[in-house]
Parts: structure tokens; C-alpha cells; sequence
């Protein structure tokens, strides 16, 4: 689905899953090489910028979090820009972008400020669009690691173990989709000088400033779920062990009174002491006691209880 | 709650808890952009500074330690300076600039230091006052790590595991708080020469290096704590270790004597040897002893008891 | 083997497994030093740079992943560029430099990219062809960590144990063979001034940028595959000891169980209390689920269940 | 207690435990603000320095190691210098300062070194032998970090635990002392110039020197224990799984036993097979040998044993 | 043992196990310093260059690996460079020294290469052959490295748990070792500047580039022997984790089969059920029978078996 918006000096096309027949309207409409062309079709295996003698081609990945699968995937938008035409092309919806376009097709105000100037300018807001938007990503992380905090520390340490996974593999998969997209934009800066000239070199440091809070945010919050993940497994294994002690220290002291009572049950109708005592049962049991309180005062002793 | 001092270049307003009707006045009395003046009201997700043509707003958020819940959490503080005024605007008390405001107002030495010269300087005493307070907090962390070391080493590793917790969850929190407004001491640094001149750049960059000292001293707090809890976690299972060990011993030698006693045990009325015997039970009784002593010097040579 | 192509300006010459008959034919043809090609037929122990007065010599390796015996090996792969001339020297096959050889031999389109200009940007070309085959290895690494994630969060943890093992393995390797390689690059960039001269500058630290894309890559991976380690060690560990204290709570409920039994067993004709009433079973069955039913109480309580 | 030495451009007042008394007779003496002099009595929570007009003011920190209590400590030390002046003082005795002063005292030679030029060039001294002395403690550390890592690979695994814990915490402890300063010597380097003017530049940047080299030492120290610790946990963790291992299959040998000797001890004086037989014991017997000896031939098998 | 070299320009002396006399003859002969004389026949604690006025005094430390106690150790090597000699001092023979002062002595051409020039070419000579010598010994320790990797995957993880620790051990010994030295050959270079002269500087800066190279490679190796460790325990704790699991759960088995086998053992002639019938026996085992088949499909339906 291709879509256009006429500005002053540059038309913007939008393209929703691009086709053959897209691809054919642009090959005629703009001077663009048929293999970058190409590259709209097919998935791109990493970001990168290409410059070329009349435009610049970029492809950027953007961070989606699924709510149901509860996973971190990336959408794939490339962008072509040259002085009179910005393409915007993309198989899936990107939000940030979606709202970037109706507003600049509907909205005055913000065609005033989107399209007024030059296809830079544009590219500066899309751009910068795009790495506001994980802020809001990045509030609903810490908003999780807040919560697991409080569940740590009121004793639900086992619950939390998978959680505490989830949250990890969300950063590192979030982070994973940011981080190789730091070159775009240094090379953006770098290229962009040739392209777009001199006065657009504050508004791309600028993205390349968010891009910055977006990825020491992100680092903090990679840090804060780790020493986390530390603090609750030291809280869960301190747990068990004392369980596992306690358990032990249990099955220790049964074990001698079990072998205590084994033995008057062996059957030595002639020589087994106090078999024939009437008050037999009683000395052994009797016995057993002294063996219990010996074992538990020994144990208290020597602090394992 | 509004209040203001006149100093001879300026007026500072101090603002707790902001109404519509305060707002309403700062927008009557000084030029402010009404969306500025909204984001007193509502609270700001991150730290920022924003230049504007005739003043700079400031966001900044102040860690503040619940001794109740052991909860280190943050409070926001809105800072507008324009060369007439400097306007500070925040939901709860934040302690150190409460100090600074008070002094100014009652004391005539202080006033002379704070209000005698243009905003900047005035920026300049509230933000260093903000940082320099952070050295109480650090001192009270430095003394809890003082607390659980002397702890770990004289047998109570069990019990420090929580308190260890508790002080890494308390020292990372307050850096995560922190952290972010390093940015805003930065862009202050470049966005001040701008605003405010040549002559404020050594007080800005004087609280840029109390910030350093503040991170530093949190990284080596941080750097400590995470070396004792992994110290406290050997030990720990080191005794654990050596408790079970010694337990799972203890069953594994009553286990052989309980096998003995249930084999003489059995009815075999015709067949089970020294049964009919005078001295059956003291022979048996000997077998275990010598079991038993043997288990015992085994495991003594193997050095596992 | 040899073989040769005829470029305009010079000659490339590409030897699979050097004989002592190749060596002499190169020392005839091209004034090359004799220790020079002796390290054509040795396998060396590092990659290196070394410049000589009219050519230089360079030592490279080439990551191979062995599908079968799931490793990473690496291939020695030697360069020789004169003025003239570019010797390319290996024991086995290298395929980035294969293809590129056949490419140059029988493609026309091919010929005129890689032939038409001096050696040095025939090696840019096997550099980069070199590299930017690196990209595709790195691919399949990420589909196995992807695949390991998954199979984490499905209760599949340990199975993967063993698979991310391998993985984390295999990156190692991979990063042990391509690191050092750095070091040649640089040296290029360095060395390559005085011989290849200013053009083709930009040529060798295009390629220098893709060594460091790959290397951040695998930077990034290394990381996600210990952070999945991690998490797959604590999901695991969390899940045996939750086995485990099942199974000891089992154990820990069935000895004073046992214990009573054999009170009851002992033989004490005499004395043995309920013995001969004709209840006595039954009470005694009675107690022990008493005790039985009171410790799983207990335990529940504990939270331990 | 005061002392002074009289050097021909200048005085050093060395004050061990300041009183009032002696804060009176630098105030009159000197013209050194009150403030500062208070400092003198009252401990300080950081070094620090401190550019006044005609004076400098520093407040360092030196480790002092207690073998008794095996504890690393730190001691307050203030120097004032001015031109005329160079004062010293502390609450306890500074070992490296008590020689360099003593020396200064009763020894020509040391005279000539350390007196003859101006203030800047004996604080360079004092400094100096501050640093110089830390190198003793480093190596102390050194050795034990030496014995311990004899003791590891000797069998000593469980001893070395405390050992380890403890020289790590002296470590850590000593790093803490020391880091903070690092900003003292960068800021003296920054300040001197101005007050010592150029030529002292060069000393104080070996003070910096020296300090560099303690701070790398101490950081390969505590990598090294570090590894140590891992080493000595995974040795430990190896052996005291294989024993649990060994008597976990210990007991799991004698419970198969044990049931099959309950099973005969059961009262079924009609049922019981094998009861009457004149061979029945032995031939239980026999079932039990060949049900040990299955077993044990079946953790062989497995490896287990 | 004092061995000397007259060369061109100056003169090589390299004195073995330096005895009074020794010093003597270097007093008398070359103008040097008593003190540093000295230096040469007590241990320095650390390595280190001391520029004066005609000469240079370098402390420098070999590693040598001792094949019998497995440990990495150092030998000191003391070197003084004039304008007219060069003397090396040491107490042990160094092998990489030992092969170029033979070389020097007997081999034209090394004498060529080595003694044609003045004494900075021939430190570099020295200094290069030092470090050129320590990429034998980390192939080694590569090779060991691989070698653990190869018994890791093939089910020997218990055997690799101390040649891990070996070789970690060795590695950090081996840095710690040469990690100090890069002090020295940057000051080398610093201060050479001002004794050898511009046309030293490049070779100095080969000799730190090799340090580098040396450095980097043990870094690397590091990393690598890190990461099987981590690989080995988690593989062998969870191999001892799943014996555990299977031991425990034989035990919890036998546990309730035992315990019905101890009720029907206990002496209750009048009211024990089933005592007297002639199926009883039987009844009970089957009984057991189904207890078991029950317990066996019930953690076979968990998974854990």
C-alpha cells in the first residue's frame, strides 16, 4: 500500500509491504538504483547506511514488545532519501512512524514543522521519533524491575526466578536490536556532512544523543536486573539450605533410635537383654529418650538448629 | 504553598505543592511558555534540562532514604532560571534546599553569599548543596558496609545475607537515581555558557566534580558490597558444606548396624545362625561394634571427618 | 596447484598447497626473498604484516566451521602484493578466495571491478570478500542462540546445558582466530601508506570497519549466550532443589513412621504395652497417622510443601 | 606535642594530637583562617585540597595494617603550606612521617635534601615517602597471596576459604583508603601550579606516578585473589560433591537390604516362605549378596563409583 | 662468571652470579654509581629504569616455566647501558639472553647484526629477544588450553577441574609477571628520547608493540580458560545434580516398601491383620508391589526420573 504527501519542496511516499508494482512506480518516478530498490522487498539481515551519488539508503530495525508471547522482536524500516523524495518503506506497521505520517497528512501544525524544510529535516524527525518512542519501552522495564524488587524482599524469592529470566532476555534482546544501530547513526553523521551539508550536523548528533540515554538507560537497567538476579538467588539458596539442613538434622536423629529399636527386634530368644524384664520396654525407651535429647542438645550446641 | 525572597537582582520563589492558582501567577508575572509551567504539576519521568530563549528548565530528582522501609526512593525538584528569577517548584519537602531557602530568608550572612549576585550563583549554591548532601548518604552506606564485614568475619554469615541484600538494592538504587543526572550537569555546562556567561562555567564544572566523587564513591561502595557478598556467600556454603557432610555421614554409618539388626531380625526360627545361642546378641552386638569402628577410622584416613 | 590470471597491470597467482617446484618458479619470476617463500610451505603461529622493500608479505586466518565435529577451525591463508604481482598461497580451501578467484577468471563483469586497477585494490577486494563472509557465520550463530532461548523458556533447560556450551565454544573460537587479526589491519593501514600510497587509505579502513562490525557482534553475542547460561543455570538449579526438597520432605515424613514400627517390633514379651490387646494394632496404626498427618501440617505451614 | 625544625627559607611545625593551645600559637604565628585550624582537631570524612590565597590546606589518608586484629585501618594526616611554612599534623603516630621528620632533624645529610629548597619541595618528600611506603604493604600481600596459592593446589581447599575471605577484604579495605586520593594528587597538580609555580610540576607528577603503580599492583592483587577464590571454590565444590556422591551411593546400597531383611522380620507365621526351611536364611542371604552385588557392578558401569 | 664481548663502538659484559670482585672491576673500569653497583648483587622487589647522567640502570624480570612443579617463576636480569658498554647481570642463566651472547661471540654474522652499532641497537636486540621468547610459552599454554577443550565435550569433566586451575593459575602468574614491565618499557621509551636519541625511538616502540602483542594474546587466553571453566562446572554440576536426583529418589522408593514391611514386623499376635491367614505374606507383597509401581509412575509423570 503506497501512500504520498506533497511538501513544498520534496514528496514523502510511505509504502505498507512494498510490491513489484511499487517498486516499478519508484524505478520510474526516481533515478534509483534497481538493486536498492531490491532491497525493499527482501528482509536485510542488519542496519546500515549506504551512501550514493543522489541519495542516501538506510535500513533501521525497531524494538516491538509482544505482549502475549512476551517477547522482544524487531520491524525493519528502510528509508531512501534524496532532495525531492523521502520513501519510507516497511512490511509491518511501525507506530512511531504511522503516527509521524498521519499527523504531517493531517494535522496544519505539524506539517508546518515536518515539511516545511528540507528532506534532512524530515529524516531528523522521523529519526528522532523512532528513539523517543523506546523511552516509553524502557518506563515499563523499570516499572517490572520495581515490582520484582518488592516480591524479593516480601519472600516470594522462588516466584520470581522465571520473572527475573523474562526481564533479563527482554533487555538483552532489546539491546541486542539497539546496539548495532549506533554505527547507523555515527556514519549517518559522517555521510550526512557530504549529503545534507553543514546545518543539519546538530539535529543528527542530536538522535545520536537520544540514541545515547536510550543505550546507558538500557545498561543500567541490564545491571540492575543482574544484581538482582544475584540477591535472589543468595536469598533462595540461603533458604534452601537451611530447609535441607533442618531436613537432614531430622532424618539424623530418627536414624539411631530406628537402629536402637532394630536391635530388640533381633530374635535372640536366649540371650537378648531385658527381653524377659518386665520393665524392658520401658529402660530402652527410656534409653531412646536420653539418645534424642543427648543428639538435640548436641546439635543446638554446635548451632546447626 | 508559594513563597519568594527579593534579592537585589532577582527574586527566587519557592513553590511546595503547586496549584492552578500558582501557575496562573508565575504565568502572569514572568513570560513562561504555559507547557513549562504545566510540568510543574505533573511529575516528569527522567532529569532533563531545556534551554528556552529568555530562561532554562530544569528537572532534577533528589534520592531520599525511608529509614522505615529501608527504601531508597527520589523526589522531583522543577528549577526555572531567567535573569529575574529563579523559581523552584516541588510536590514534597526536599531537605537540603529547604536549608538553603531558610537561611536565605533569616540569616544575613547567608543572604549575602546567596542572593547578593545574579541567578546563576544562586543555581549554582542550590544544585552544590543538592550533591553535597549526598555525602551523609554515602557515609551512613560506608558505615553498614563497615557493620556487616566486621559481622561476616565473626560467624554470623547467615544472618547477613539480608542485610547485605538490603545494602546493594539501597546502593544501586540511589545509583540509579544518580546516574541520569550527569546529562544534566553536562548539557547544563554547555547549554549555561550560552545563558549564563563565561564567569558561571568553573561553579557549574565544580558541581560536575562533586557529582564525579559523589559516582565514584557509590562505585567503590557498590565494588565492596558485591566483595563481601560473595565472601559471606563462601563461607557460608562452606559451613553448609561441612554440616551436611558431616550429617550425611552420620546416616551412612547407622545405616550398616540398622541392616545388621534388621537381618537378625528375620524369622527364620530354623535357620538364623547364633539365634539359639547363649552369647547370640553379644556376638551380633560385637559385629556392629567392630562395623562401626572400622566406618569410622575409613572415613577418618579419607579425611572426610 | 597453480594458476594464474593476467591483469593489466600485474599478475595473480593463487597456489593451492605450494610445492618446493612452485617456490622456485616464484624465487625465478618475482625477486622474493627465499625465507620469505619458505613460510609458504610452513604453517605459521600467528597472523602478521611484514613489509619488505618491494612487496609486502601477509599472514591471515580464516574461521571454518566443521558442521560435523561442531567446530571452528581456522585456515592459514599467506599474501604476497608486489608491484606486479599478488600471490596468493594456502593448504586447503579458503572459499571467500575461491570465489573471488573463478569470479576474476571467467566473469567479465568481475574482471573489470577486481582486474582493472593496481594490486592493492585487488587485496582490498580479498580482504573484504574475506570479512564480509564472516557476517554469514555470524548469522548462523544468532539463529542458535535464538533457537536456545526458546527452548530455555520451555522447559527444555537441561538439554541446553550441553548446547549452550557448545555455542558459547564456538564463539570463543571464533573470537581467538578473527582478534588477533586486528592487529593486521591496523598495520595495513599503517605500512599499506608508504606502499599502496594515499588512494587507497579509505579501501583498508572500510575494511578495517567491517572487522570491527564483526567483532561487535560477536562482542554482543558473547554476552547474550552467558547471560542465557545464566539464566539456564538458575532456572535449573531452582528446579532440582525444588526436586530435591520434595524428595527429602518424602524421606523426612516415612522415618518416625518406620521408627514407631520398630518400637512395636521389639521383643519384649513381657512388657511391650498393647501387645497382646486385641486393639493394639490398630491404635498403633492410628498414632502413626497422627504423626503422619501433623508433620505434613507442619511442613505446610513451613511453607516447605 | 610540637616540634619544630628551623630550614633556612622556611619552619616545620609537626603537631602530634593538636590542642588548643597549639591552634592558638599557629593562628598568631601564621595568618591561617580559624576554620581551617579547626580542622586540624576534628576528623575529616574524605581527603581533600584546599587552595586558600597565601596557604594550601590537604587532608590524606595513610593504611596502617594491624597484624592483631588483621585489620587495615586508615590515619588522618593535615598539611598547611605557605611560603614560610609547612605544618603537619595528626592524632596518631604516621610511621613514613615520623622517619622523614626525624631524619630531617638528626641527620646532615638528610638535611641537605629535604630542607634546603622551598616548601613545595619537602611536601614533594612527604608525599613521596607516603607512597613509597605503600610498596611494603604490597608486598606483604604478595607473599600471602603466594602462600595461598601453595596451599590450594596442596589439598588445604577448606582451610584457605577464611584465608582467602581475609586477604581480599584487606585488599579491598586498602583500595578504599587509597583511591579517593587519586583526586587529591590530580587536584594538587592542577593547584600547584598556581601556588608552587612550575618547576615543582615534575615532582608531583611522580607523587601521581607513584601512586598509579600502587593503584595497578593493588588491581592485579585483587584480580588474583579473585581467580584464587574461584579456583579454591571449584576445587572444593569438585571434591565435596564427589564424597556426598560416594555416600549418597553408600546409603542407597544398604536400603534395598534392609527392606528385604524387613520383609523376612515380617510376623506371617504361615505365609512366610522360606520361614521353615533349615536353608531359608542362607538363601536370603545369598539374594541380598547378588542384589550388592548387581548394584555395585551397576554404578561401575555408570560411572558413578 | 664474567664473559666479555669487545665490539666496535663498546664493549658487552654479562656477568653470571656477580660476586665483590665483579663489582670491583666495573667500579674501577666504568665510572658507575656504588649504589647501583650494589643493586646488582641483591634481589630487586620489583622491575623498573632509572635514568642518570652516562648511563641507564633497567631491573627486569623473565618468566620461566619449571616443567617439574608445573609453576611459571621469574628471573631478575639487571641491565646498565652506557655510551661505551652494556652490562647484563644475573643470578640464573636466561635462555633467550644466554643464545644472542653466544651468537654475538661465535656467529659473524650476528656479530654483524647485533654489534656493528652503537649500545641502543643492541638493548633492542636484548629487549626483543626477551619478549619475542614469551610467544613460545603462551603456544603452550594455547595448547593446553585446547587440550582441556577436547576432554570438556568428551565426558572428562571431573579430571579437567584442577589442569583448569593449573592453568589459570599459570596464566595469571605469567601476567603478573609481565604486566609490570609495560612501566618499564614506556618510561624506556620516555626517557631514552633523551640518552639513545631520535633514531631508538622506533625501535623501542617495536619492542613495546610486542609487549602489546604478548599482552593482548594472554588476555585472550584468559578470557578462554574464564569461559570453560564456567563451562566445565556447569556441565559437571549438572551431571552430579542428575546423579543425585537418581539416588534420592532410589531412596525414597525403598522408604515405604520398608516401612510396610516394619508394620507387619511388629509383635502384635492378637490383633496384626492378615498374620495368621495363609495369604498373607503374599497380600503384603503385592501390596509393596503396587506402592512401587505407583511411586515409579508417578515421578516418571513428573520427570523426574
Amino acid at each position: 500500500m503506497k501512500q504520498e504527501i506533497k511538501a513544498p519542496k520534496f514528496t514523502w511516499i510511505d509504502i505498507h509491504n512494498p510490491t513489484e508494482h511499487d517498486i516499478k512506480y519508484l524505478k520510474k518516478k526516481l533515478n534509483i538504483h534497481p538493486l536498492v530498490l531490491d532491497e525493499l522487498i527482501h528482509p536485510s539481515p542488519r542496519p546500515r547506511v549506504e551512501p550514493y551519488k543522489d541519495y542516501v539508503f538506510m535500513v533501521l530495525f525497531y524494538p516491538i514488545y509482544n505482549v502475549e508471547t512476551r517477547e522482544t522482536s524487531s520491524r525493519e524500516l528502510n528509508i531512501i532519501v534524496s532532495k525531492e523524495a523521502i520513501i519510507t518503506s516497511h512490511h509491518e506497521t511501525i507506530p512511531p512512524l504511522k503516527t509521524l505520517f498521519d499527523n504531517s497528512r493531517f494535522n496544519k501544525q505539524s506539517q508546518k514543522i515536518y515539511l516545511s524544510e528540507e528532506t534532512g529535516q524530515l529524516l531528523y524527525y522521523i529519526l528522532s521519533a523512532f528513539w523517543q518512542n523506546c523511552f516509553k519501552k524502557l518506563e515499563k522495564i523499570d516499572k517490572r524491575i520495581n515490582d520484582i524488587e518488592k516480591h524479593i524482599f516480601s519472600g516470594k524469592e522462588k516466584e520470581m526466578v522465571l520473572e527475573i529470566s523474562l526481564v533479563k532476555t527482554d533487555i538483552i534482546n532489546f539491546w541486542r536490536i539497539i546496539e548495532p544501530q549506533k554505527e547507523v547513526l555515527e556514519s549517518l553523521l559522517k555521510e550526512g556532512l557530504k549529503f545534507f551539508g553543514q546545518t543539519l550536523i546538530p539535529y543528527f548528533s542530536d538522535v545520536l544523543g537520544t540514541y545515547e540515554r536510550v543505550s546507558n538507560t538500557l545498561e543500567r537497567a541490564k545491571e540492575t536486573i543482574l544484581a538482582l538476579e544475584d540477591t535472589n538467588q543468595s536469598l533462595l539458596s540461603t533458604r534452601i539450605n537451611e530447609i535441607m539442613k533442618v531436613l537432614t538434622i531430622l532424618s539424623v536423629v530418627m536414624l539411631p533410635l530406628t537402629l536402637i529399636a532394630s536391635i530388640w527386634g533381633m530374635n535372640f530368644p536366649k540371650s537378648l537383654p531385658l527381653s524377659n524384664s518386665p520393665m524392658g520396654f520401658w529402660l530402652i525407651s527410656f534409653l531412646m529418650l536420653t539418645v534424642l535429647v543427648v543428639m538435640v542438645f548436641y546439635f543446638k550446641k554446635k548451632k546447626w538448629l
